[in-house]
């Protein structure tokens, strides 16, 4: 169990060089989309660290990849999950989600080896990583954690299919990932460590945060549709342009956020346009719009002057528009406990605190309301992030590791109640 | 050389429903790209008409596919030279360029009989289908047209690549069409008959349209660029969201024309936007825009006020914009003869005929200033066109096969010469 630096995991830096390798791309980022080869390469790193461990490896039916270490020793002991994701987004930064299962490989490694020095322990540890947190080849995100919060239906998320056609259960089957494992139980507590993707640390100088709240979203599939015609000949007056219909209604979505600063973030991130050829004019124009708010009055509010918008620019421009999926997530709030938890255990490493909202969403937030979770961010520098030059300075991600080794720590030593975790000891 | 109801050539519409099934859609209407195999089956049923009629098939190197009939039995008789072209945009109507195929086709068979029969011709007949005249799958249009006026070299459409990655080359073998025949020499005369794709014939009550000018194009690729960054907790103020910029210059781009109605027609047909996910704000967003107009001195206004406003639409939105291609097409007249000559078949036919301009290209275009082209029209019912539902009256069909007819009799007979086929008989 000891680390020499020829071993992937031989300390956080070296583990996150091993998984960048994996989808590396030419800009110093990383393309990995969910099942990709790129994808099963990290996972197969993932995998092997967790058996040099001794874990259980269980691989359910959406290719959720899980790691038990039984800590306690006893058959019934309460489980304490760490983890996040291990796709990305195209030409992403090397940390969003990889850095979350790389420090629960880390801190796993920690408590075995103090289990194995004959430490007690009251609960067993999991690491996870979940299947297609990204959204990006297949859409929504949050996939494999929605399925093991019972959000989403394994049928339903396996026939999901990337813009090649091939579906998600296919991807997973040819990097060998399609798993039949019974996923483990709920845990007594869930943490997961993220980089924030904001720059509230940065700009307040602390080192870790913890969430106490996550913005609501609206996420909006409006559907544009006009009439096909050759852009030549065809008078200005009877065309029926679905693609400018949806560019009144991109600008009116950026309008609409821009009248209330700082409160409301609005976003149009991907297009699909039919036929899309230079010479005729668009028929059909799908697009991706979301809305976030920590205000639920002024996202409920939003997300109808939004729908209003696309109804106006479409008219202006002579088509229709149809909204066939609306996603809403609602604005709540992590449990006080477990970000008490994390703030205890950054002080006691002697680092700077706060609390903080996230905007993104994030697996943990899948289980929310079905066992405790927390989670942990460190600063991003300048906030970037969906870009290969994401980054956190290295002492950041070491102070994040650690806070997450504690935590975890005291959770595991606390049958996972963070309630007896924030009570207890303090080592 | 008797026609038999069930010979796919028996008539026009015999002819067209044949060309109608390569690559049938639901909709009533064909997607039919360029060197696809749909494609191989429209230009295997054109070559299989034309080797009964006895006419040598050559294929060059840009898979234009040429039928040569000998009507004058001299070895250094002048041509003439009748097509279109076979391939179409996506969802598209049926009439497009393969109409002047299959006319072509069936005017060859009435001259091939005629002289069988004894009638004497001082030139050869060359019916051809262009590759490539769309631009949808391979861009830009008008690719093996172009190639055989010299416009572009060989070398480089045959390496045009397709959004796969295919190259036209390869697309071309895959369906047996990537020939190394020598095009025939440049006709005396190029004659193309199409659906006219707008509305002026039909609202004029005129049975043909000869063409006499054609519109000029500006086609322009911008290429907004911003940063890559999370939709969520990424400031407002901090986005450079290059599908925010794309969106004001598509906007814009409609109020341009707006400002000159009936003399600007302005579109953006195509998009590609990286990395395209609904929870990236995007990076690169690519825009095929188009201005056209029948007054040289507007389109350059235009095109200057386009660029203009492409770069105040990319400041707006804190994003860059370059323009990587330029195309312009200048307007210019055809040649009054070969349009004389159109108007005097008509007459002959007891046809009304009216003259008009072409808005949208074509591959007579190509041809303009190598040798006289004439470009006859039929109406299209309510203009439409690039849509499943574009459609002409059948007896407008015949009509324009009528006169394609007549006009090549008349060349034929004229050695090629358009003012001695004006000067000439009328039968």
């Amino acid at each position: 169990m000891t680390s020499t630096s020829s071993r992937p995991d031989a300390d956080i830096h070296a583990l996150l060089a091993a998984f960048s390798a994996c989808g590396a791309t030419a800009g110093g980022g990383i393309t990995r989309l969910a099942a990709s080869p790129e994808d099963g390469q990290a996972r197969d790193l993932m995998r092997d660290c967790l058996r040099r461990l001794g874990a259980e490896i269980r691989i359910d039916r959406v290719g959720n990849l899980f790691g038990l270490l039984p800590l306690a020793r006893n058959p019934h002991a309460p489980l304490v999950m760490l983890g996040s994701h291990l796709d990305s987004q195209t030409r992403a930064g090397r940390l969003d989600g990889t850095y979350g299962v790389a420090a629960a490989i880390l801190a796993a490694e920690t408590l075995a080896r103090e289990a194995a020095a004959g430490r007690p322990f009251s609960a067993d540890l999991c690491v996870v990583s979940w299947t297609g947190e990204e959204g990006a080849r297949f859409r929504p995100s949050l996939l494999g954690s929605g399925v093991y919060a019972g959000r989403r239906a394994a049928d339903d998320v396996l026939a999901l299919r990337d813009e090649a056609g091939i579906t998600l259960g296919a991807a997973l089957a040819a990097i060998g990932y399609a798993g039949a494992d019974a996923p483990p139980p709920m845990p007594a507590c869930y943490l997961e460590l993220h980089v924030e993707q904001g720059t509230v640390l940065e700009a307040s100088g602390a080192a870790i945060g913890t969430v106490t709240r996550n913005w609501g979203a609206a996420k909006l599939d409006a559907v544009f549709s006009g009439e096909q015609a050759h852009t030549g000949p065809t008078p200005m007056e009877d065309r029926r342009d679905a693609l400018l219909g949806a560019a009144y209604a991109i600008a009116d979505l950026r309008a609409l956020a821009d009248r209330f600063p700082g409160r409301l973030h609005s976003s149009v991130g991907r297009i699909e346009v039919a036929p899309n050829s230079a010479n005729v004019v668009p028929a059909r124009v799908a697009i991706a719009a979301e809305l976030r708010s920590a205000d639920d009055a002024l996202l409920a509010e939003a997300t109808a002057l939004a729908e209003a918008a696309f109804e106006a620019a479409a008219a202006r421009a002579g088509v229709t528009v149809a909204i066939p999926s609306r996603e809403l997530r609602g604005i709540r709030a992590l449990p006080g406990v477990v970000s008490d938890l994390v703030a205890a255990c950054a002080e006691a490493e002697g680092l700077a605190c706060r609390s903080l909202d996230t905007v993104a969403g994030h697996d943990a937030l899948s289980l929310l309301d079905r066992c405790p979770v927390g989670l942990i961010f460190v600063p991003s520098l300048g906030g970037l992030a969906h870009n290969e030059a994401e980054a956190t300075a290295p002492r950041d991600l070491e102070a994040g590791l650690a806070v997450l080794n504690r935590a975890a720590r005291r959770l595991c030593r606390a049958a996972g109640s963070p309630e007896g975790a924030l009570r207890g000891e303090t080592a």
